[in-house]
């Protein structure tokens, strides 16, 4: 058995459980506990700590925003939309990774899951070896779409806030019979006189002259 | 073995082979044998078709913009770094899902696999009957992930047109004693005219205006 790495920060993990203990027979019960036993060991042999397991029900995003685990890790054996469900909402504000090891090939499942968010969807794959380099991979992955994220919704924004400044420039001109460059020292006095941004001050030039007609 | 689907179109595959040939002992050489047999196995199983097996030299970005694979499969035992500078240059223009298959679980490694695009980095996963859901997930990670990078560039040209057009009026209005309306018609007209969009103009009033100091 391998020691856990001491360089890194030890990552906090929850698995989610999809096992549905009802109507299952003895064999898909041994199996799920080997599936279950395979994740384990490989989550401990990387040195990770399982801060909680947790079934998928309603409660799982109020959970999820208690414990904040650095991941979410979901072992399903077939189709897990209902888990994917609860997961978006767990992670619809704070994104984590998710990483899903299933054996569901279906296509439709595939794009649920990737739809619903998910890093690393995993097929067949729950080795305890394999569990490392998996969540390794995840992580990183994540981290990038992330950034790439963030980068998207912060040029959104940037436009976003051209628009409404320059409309509400437009307003300004057009009201008072202002130059451009009045009617952009009138908005900046009025942001350092209120404390807002530029686009916020803009948006309520905005929505006054709406009221006004 | 399962026959292949005939629903979807077969995807057209290209193998890039790291094996450096010489000095690789017999042992390394026979795992690299059944390495590459396990994965031509699972691509031919899972109704896939191999146009090409490609070494890793400076040739490989040209023939690749020869073939137009559908999708790029690194197998590269160790360090793929070599492989992937050239895989880099292949797709910069042209993006292509890339999967990586290797026994390399360094975290440097993996930082430069996802660095240079790569879909999906698989670390010890080369039985055959994974290949197919790995590249099926590949497949649909690589369509979000470009549609992301897409709406990205689109977004952010949106934002650098908005710009170029905003300091265009400037000009125009400061030059010609114009106000903000009657520079943007004549910015307008002169697009129009030109058949340009009117960033193009912008850019060219700009240009002109360094000329001209």
């Amino acid at each position: 058995m391998k020691l856990p790495s001491k360089v890194q920060r030890t990552l906090r993990i929850v698995v989610v459980n999809t096992a549905s203990s009802d109507a299952a027979d003895e064999a898909t019960l041994a199996a799920q506990a080997r599936r279950n036993t395979a994740l384990r060991i490989g989550l401990l042999e990387s040195g990770y700590d399982i801060v909680a397991s947790l079934p998928a029900d309603i409660f799982l995003p109020e959970r999820i925003a208690q414990i904040q685990p650095d991941m979410i890790i979901i072992d399903s054996e077939s189709d897990a939309r209902d888990v994917l469900e609860h997961i978006v909402i767990a992670t619809r504000d704070e994104p984590r990774p998710i990483v899903l090891f299933t054996d569901d090939q279906t296509s439709s499942s595939m794009d649920a899951a990737i739809e619903a968010g998910v890093t690393a969807y995993i097929v067949a794959g729950l080795q305890a070896e394999r569990v490392k380099p998996v969540l390794d991979v995840a992580m990183k992955r994540f981290n990038r779409e992330q950034k790439l994220l963030d980068e998207l919704s912060d040029t959104r924004r940037q436009l976003a806030d051209r628009k409404l400044i320059e409309r509400a420039k437009g307003v300004l001109m057009a009201r008072n019979r202002l130059t451009e460059e009045e009617a952009y020292q009138r908005l900046r006095s009025m942001a350092m006189n209120k404390k807002l941004k530029l686009a916020e001050v803009a948006q309520r030039i905005l929505d006054v002259e709406d009221l006004l007609g």
